[in-house]
């Protein structure tokens, strides 16, 4: 029913739409291990199903859970959600998820990444990934999805952001650090992802703001909104722990054209004021092979996490003073969508936020 | 997006339809517990996955596998099979998925009993079975079905046959068992039965064929093939191990009428000449709280248990001599059908056949 393909999107006319294109819904998968997340990952369960019931206002939301948790979560989910049968080794399906392409025909198919946990052996954040890998397949099996397979070749969702017209945005942290493509120069990863997204442009900044976690993905720090425009995170206090990155991914942005040509319009969007300290790590549990928490460390907080519905904007609240500028920020960006916040402390606390938990699939 | 409805299926105008009626796809499971099939499960997957193709023919399967054999089944089962994970405590749809029903205006819903592995604590084959349990409102979210349930009243697909104008037939040896309702008078599972699926008529056989198995499931002993019609097994052998059952049934059915007055025709289906006998008993794991099985012991092996398809029909074949007459027989019962013969004693040994491991979804 779905189908392997042997040849590339680019080869067989089929692209990578940016996130503002028509969906048919959003992919999420179950919070669930106590050694990521605290209390046993009850709040951050409240959260996903927050986050969950949020985008169903918009289009229609699966969430899938292991067999363990697949009564808790159908309780907890609103009856409008689609609740399936998935085995992961976390919750973070834009990382481990299918990236889907369209064509103009309307079909969708869907490119089957290696995932490696955010570098493997080499800094990975947990062994083993096997059932996270296995995601791609087992949502495309349930859609009838044909897939495209990348053996060797090592790719987050969060570490793209297409314009959907042949420009891709991305870190030079993420995607050259050494657990993802070690063996391949720079020129040969673009090449890669030209072939596989159907791009003639690819847009580096340097660097993203959690090197230690997913070493820097785009999804923190800049986004498009539309064709020829992108946000980009902001800060002109000095002293934030982002300022030197914030700066320069606003510097590369305005100075860049995209694949069309266009000199992109670059909208800003506040940082949180405090950073989102982490509380109760001590409900975390101590696994070897997984990054130990200290309680107060600082959790990846950006606004720029958000993910783009139909007709909506999901967006991370953190209970901070700037919470309501982002709101504000973001819907001037979008005037034709309506923005919902969302509290997502316990989302950041296990490392990443509302874009990092959701995936989603074109209309196509 | 599948919803549980408190009605019953009748105030909805809702009814089962006939096995013959125009389906969408059928439904499996993947077997896998070393306790009950031999060998580790290697022979009777190898069966299944014949089955699975032999469908796959006529119209589309899906087959459910934990997620331990997810990539095993993948690659034992043809491209064309949709396979997605699903946990159960083993491999018959028939008896724990859901019974779908359909309206005039093409909606389908489907019925979520409840499942106690076939006499619960009473005489039940193995514990637990709450995955089992599960596996109806699994199947109906991902196909975004809405469920009725029926708390309190078990109930295996296996057990029952219906004409889809108001006529079921059943056996009084599974569905009086103290193993199910045992505080339910005959006519108050009647009445259950009538509300559930949209009946006028039980016609009431007295005993199934494998007492100690199912008690005695229907879909051994006869079927509707199509309104008017049923099949009925039949042996003129009076030392065969089912010449009671056989000549019982056959008797009950030429003696009744169905829900719209109507005499019904009998077609005889012959029974295998010799018993399936178990082989590699010493090959199956011994737990307990599962039926212990012997070497040599016979398996149940019924030309009966075929299931209907979109223009086919797949029946058992056991390597008999009677293998050729049945299907002779069953292809004159169903002369618009082509019949396909799949050898399945490696099922048999597992406690059922063709008909137990598939559920089928119809077209609505």
């Amino acid at each position: 029913m779905a189908k392997r393909i042997e040849s590339t999107p680019k080869a067989d006319g089929f692209r990578m739409p940016g996130e503002f294109e028509e969906q048919k819904q959003v992919w999420m998968l179950w919070p669930e291990r106590p050694d990521n997340w605290r209390n046993g990952a009850k709040p951050a369960q409240k959260a996903f199903a927050a986050v969950a019931k949020a985008i169903s206002q918009f289009e229609p939301v699966t969430v899938c859970v292991s067999p363990a948790q697949y009564q808790h979560a159908r309780y907890e989910l609103p009856s409008e959600v689609r609740v399936v049968e998935m085995t992961s080794n976390d919750a973070w399906i834009r990382d481990c998820g299918p990236t889907f392409v369209v064509n103009d025909k309307g079909d969708v198919r869907a490119i089957d990444w290696d995932f490696n946990s955010w570098g493997g052996l080499y800094d990975g954040l947990y062994f083993p990934w096997d059932q996270d890998d296995l995601v791609p397949q087992k949502v495309c099996e349930i859609e009838g999805i044909d897939t495209y397979r990348t053996p060797g070749f090592v790719l987050e969702g969060g570490s793209i952001h297409v314009d959907g017209e042949g420009t891709l945005l991305t870190t030079e942290m993420c995607l050259l650090s050494p657990g993802r493509n070690p063996d391949m120069t720079k020129e040969e990863i673009e090449e890669k992802l030209k072939e596989y997204l159907n791009l003639e442009k690819v847009i580096w900044i340097r660097d993203g703001i959690d090197p230690y976690e997913t070493n820097g993905h785009i999804d923190d720090v800049a986004c498009f909104i539309r064709p020829g425009e992108v946000a980009c995170i902001w800060t002109e206090d000095e002293n934030h722990p982002f300022y030197r990155q914030a700066q320069d991914a606003y510097k590369t942005l305005c100075e860049a054209t995209d694949a069309k040509g266009r000199k992109l319009k670059v909208h800003k969007l506040c940082l949180s004021k405090e950073p989102c300290y982490l509380k109760g790590a001590d409900t975390i549990e101590c696994i070897e092979g997984t990054l130990p928490r200290e309680e107060g460390e600082v959790s990846i907080a950006s606004y720029m996490n958000f993910l783009i519905v139909n007709g909506g904007i999901i967006l991370p609240q953190y209970g901070d003073e700037n919470d309501a500028l982002a709101i504000e920020q973001v819907q001037a960006m979008f005037p034709d969508r309506k923005v919902v916040g969302v509290r997502t402390e316990e989302i950041a606390y296990g490392g990443g936020n509302i874009h990092c938990i959701t995936q989603q699939q074109p209309r196509g």
